[in-house]
């Protein structure tokens, strides 16, 4: 009789915590904490996106819903594509999923064979990383440069790491945690090259409009084509502080409307009912608080900037896009054990650089999309160990 | 330059619609339609779990929350498994899920390799066996046998079914769209093979409550040792009519805990924080919602088998566990040609039983957690074809 300790798949086995979890667990809600290590405002859900879920509890939106999301969201979603971007996309392009998360995870799904590769433009938020290996496929790393704690990215690096078998090209931009944004020209000059080797472009765009020296960033879906291989991911979290809410977007080309459908059918049905129709409030009357949202965040990043750029150990410059800084610390060989000790010793908790992959170590990354007197404390409790 | 229509990969591509979802398409809402396709009572959640929802909408509860779900919904799990199954289980065996269906889906990605296969007990609800070949396993469905309409199982038929391939086993019982039920007996001795062998039981359970001849069915859970290679799948769906919000759990092994949460990370990180909050009141509080459903259940299935005992192209035992009546109709060869028509001529919807496999064909469902005036008017309707 085998009674051995249960077994899963060795690459479940294997797959890596996620760093930024490993740094919190336990410690959330520790009393005293400044906790600035997830990606996450401390902002609650404005209230007109609350009453909208709570109406709709009230009208008894409680059953299943469309595979590809409700009809209202859709259409809002196309209202709100049309108006940042300035393009009329079908409502078949869109699929409503159970978070930006959740729409990875669907997308690779639909792309990776066991044995394919994926180009992922580095350092970046870990779970893309996890979903490819999740699903049998190789992650090959396109790692960003950094020259004064400013990223950028060499294209020649990036097009001579694919191969035949690469199947697509997962790009954050805005990333995450580098605050890295992608040039109008970058942005041309991947879209040309993809098309002629027949490579899916996965664009991360859930930072698209947390930017602070333009209404939003560059983004494929602005130029491309409506059958071009590209999936554009997008989430409710960030723009409109709905982080425990679990509700994003895909746009993609109208043949995969059913392929998603099928998957979103298999993997979750299909997000909660009742929280698409806040989705649909969020997209339609949000405008004024993503606005609101920047320019809080804009004075933070500017906090963190000054006691940051004072900081003698401290390599940063500050993004133009995203919440977070993400700066080198000279001298720091172990991230995440640099990161438990401010944790343990500073009460402030940030991520390790090497929760992005081997090319964050050396880094560390701290979202400021917390009150300008948390962060101004954390930044005194952080200077002994910094500068 | 390459500009053909997007590729996805084969498996994807070739993964066959839900064809309950195919008989509802474009006719969900249509005018006069009675609608008894889905797996879904047509009661809204009862107030005071979307009263739960609301206050935790006020409490601000919209954070991201810890991967295996939020603590006190764990805690009142391990309450209701104490409650109805008697045992004393332990918090980390217990991991929250976006669904029963999302529950299926991480199982399955901790579970499957390439090539391995799992033993499916059918006719059985199509979405486990795509979620297999999803993750690249190959189904092995061990098809019930039917007499007058009654199901039973050939356990040297599963038995035999297996090879050294084989990862796991999976028994929704009481079953969709069948109802049958597993005797104490055959879990008892299914569960001791399993263990000789080394195979993975995953338990769908969430009928588990809807059963008319006793408290609850049997269950693994029940007998298992806390080591045994045990998954089982609950769902808030069925039970507290919660079908739009998207809530489930999975109690397994300890030594999966950690595996578990690493997969909700990488899926969708958790299932939406408020709404967890309303399963926590859902548990605590829902006993008398559910035996009042279960006995508004039973009048509904007895009004359809007065019905479907008369009609003489029908071959149909009344089920004593969950709320489908899944009958042989003579003389059918195209279910789902047939379902078609009853949605365009008679305007009642039901499942073909094709949906539920090869071994479905020639069967229809009707899902009869509907108002009994409904029912009643859906029978009428249904005389001239099934008669």
């Amino acid at each position: 009789m085998s009674r051995m300790p249960a077994q899963v798949r060795d690459l479940i086995m294997e797959l890596p915590d996620s760093k930024i979890r490993e740094v919190s667990l336990n410690s959330i809600g520790k009393p005293g904490l400044i906790a600035l290590w997830f990606g996450e405002s401390d902002e609650e859900t404005p209230e007109f996106i609350r009453d909208a879920a709570k109406a709709a509890l009230d009208g008894g939106e409680t059953f299943y819903s469309p595979n590809s999301g409700i009809e209202p969201l859709r259409a809002e979603i196309r209202n709100y594509m049309g108006r940042v971007y300035g393009r009329d996309l079908d409502l078949n392009r869109f699929t409503v999923t159970a978070s930006g998360m959740n729409a990875i995870m669907l997308s690779f799904q639909a792309l990776v064979d066991p044995g394919d590769n994926v180009l992922v433009v580095s350092p970046v938020w870990p779970n893309c990383s996890e979903t490819i290996r999740i699903m049998g496929g190789e992650i090959r790393p396109v790692v960003l440069d950094e020259r004064d704690g400013a990223w950028s990215l060499d294209l020649q690096k990036l097009f001579d790491a694919a191969d035949e078998k690469t199947k697509a090209l997962f790009i954050n931009s805005p990333g995450n945690p580098t605050g890295w944004m992608m040039s109008e020209g970058e942005r041309d000059e991947i879209l040309l090259w993809a098309r002629k080797r027949g490579i899916w472009i996965m664009a991360d765009d859930v930072y698209a409009r947390l930017v602070y020296d333009r209404a939003h960033a560059p983004a494929f879906i602005e130029i491309a084509e409506p059958e071009d291989r590209l999936i554009a991911i997008n989430s409710f979290s960030k723009s409109w502080s709905m982080t425990g809410w679990r509700l994003g977007w895909i746009t993609a080309p109208a043949a995969l409307e059913h392929d998603l459908a099928k998957l979103n059918e298999y993997n979750i049905a299909g997000p909660t009912t009742f929280v698409q129709h806040a989705g649909v409030a969020a997209l339609r009357d949000g405008d004024p608080y993503v606005d609101g949202l920047v320019e809080r965040l804009r004075r933070r990043r500017d906090l963190v900037t000054q006691s940051l750029g004072r900081f003698s150990r401290v390599r940063y410059t500050p993004p133009d896009a995203a919440f977070y800084a993400f700066f080198a610390v000279e001298g720091m060989a172990d991230s995440l054990k640099f990161a438990l000790r401010l944790r343990d010793e500073a009460g402030v908790g940030v991520a390790p650089g090497i929760a992005f992959g081997q090319s964050g170590e050396g880094y560390l990354r701290l979202c400021f999309a917390s009150s300008e007197r948390a962060l101004s404390e954390a930044m005194e409790r952080l200077r002994p160990y910094l500068d």
